[in-house]
């Protein structure tokens, strides 16, 4: 089967409005994340190699790699938000007819709810890295692109929101009240982060339009 | 050449990161944007058919369609923001020579500037659209998939926000100032709507969530 990234921009969209099971609000929300890294990468090469920003050049290219690297990131991402989604489907497939039967499912139950937590809570993270990136960019970037900084930064900010509803929807299923209490402290965390580093870096980016 | 939709989601992102001037900030947004309409498209199909959710068919199979229009809408718009774009740029290489020339020059500038302002706000307004379809959604869709419409929501105000960041880049260099007025207070107002409408949204999906 083809992956995922290396179907048709239309085919990827036409999977996504289908009743199909994935790609879901988790896997989109990390795509929109990496498009927003492209953003930052694109002003990032729009940068490097003009003479008028040669000072900030090593500091761009650095911004530069870290925006590549975090769109592969995501893209990891997506996939591990597709198996994690199909693993729980799996899950929801396994027989319950015996107490031993019954015993087992709800312990992989219990396994599923967490990894497709983690999963969410690792594209926040990732997109956290992408804001961090887009807000320095804003500073240093091209002028003449700067405006696309801020393109990254919003679709950072809703990528890193979107993926971390999913959060809210596993944990509660989660009795490992520890793991759901950090889970939650994470995530606030992590909404908090993205909505001060896209309101900074979104500030600077019109500043300097 | 192939059409961006045509193209693999890969080289999609690829391009978008790259130096070359099309896909930009506009273009990613209503991708983005498409991106969150796909979302809501899938809670649709995930609501349509489904015998708990049969008094509110008629009104989902809708807001189904009007998603799915939106879309199309979306991908026409990524194509007019390209050719928007690539307009200016020609307008650029415009001879300077002559008296006449510069005034001809001078005169394709202004209405490239308008064309490459109204583009974004044509995405600004079919997000908007995209944002009253999610509220919707939001209240009669299938809860198990609810989220998925909070994802669409963060992603079209983001999408909106995105696509307006060209208008603040073009009006500086447009003349009539009638139409800078208009169009600024059709970003205002645009980007005032999209809040309120993601607010509502995500507010009634977390309570179903």
């Amino acid at each position: 089967m083809k992956k995922l990234f290396e179907e048709s921009l239309q085919e990827v969209l036409a999977q996504s409005a289908s009743a199909a099971p994935t790609p879901g609000g988790g896997s989109v929300s990390a795509i929109a994340g990496a498009f927003g890294a492209a953003m930052v990468a694109m002003v990032g090469n729009l940068t490097v190699g003009k003479e008028k920003y040669k000072d900030v050049e090593p500091e761009v290219k650095e911004l530069l790699a870290q925006s590549n690297q975090l769109m592969k990131e995501l893209e990891e991402l997506v996939q591990a938000d597709i198996d994690a989604f199909n693993n729980y489907m799996d899950v929801f497939k396994m027989a319950k007819n015996t107490e031993e039967e019954k015993a087992l499912r709800a312990e992989a139950l219990q396994k599923a709810a967490i990894a497709a937590t983690d999963v969410p809570l690792r594209i926040g993270e990732a997109t956290i890295k992408g804001l961090q990136v887009a807000q320095k960019m804003a500073a240093l970037g091209n002028k003449v692109a700067i405006s696309d900084v801020g393109v990254g930064a919003y679709l950072g900010e809703a990528a890193l929101k979107g993926a971390l509803l999913s959060v809210d929807i596993n944990i509660p299923v989660i009795k490992d009240q520890a793991y759901v209490e950090k889970a939650v402290a994470k995530r606030d965390e992590l909404i908090a982060e993205a909505e001060a580093l896209r309101s900074k870096a979104v500030e600077v980016v019109k500043e300097r339009i």
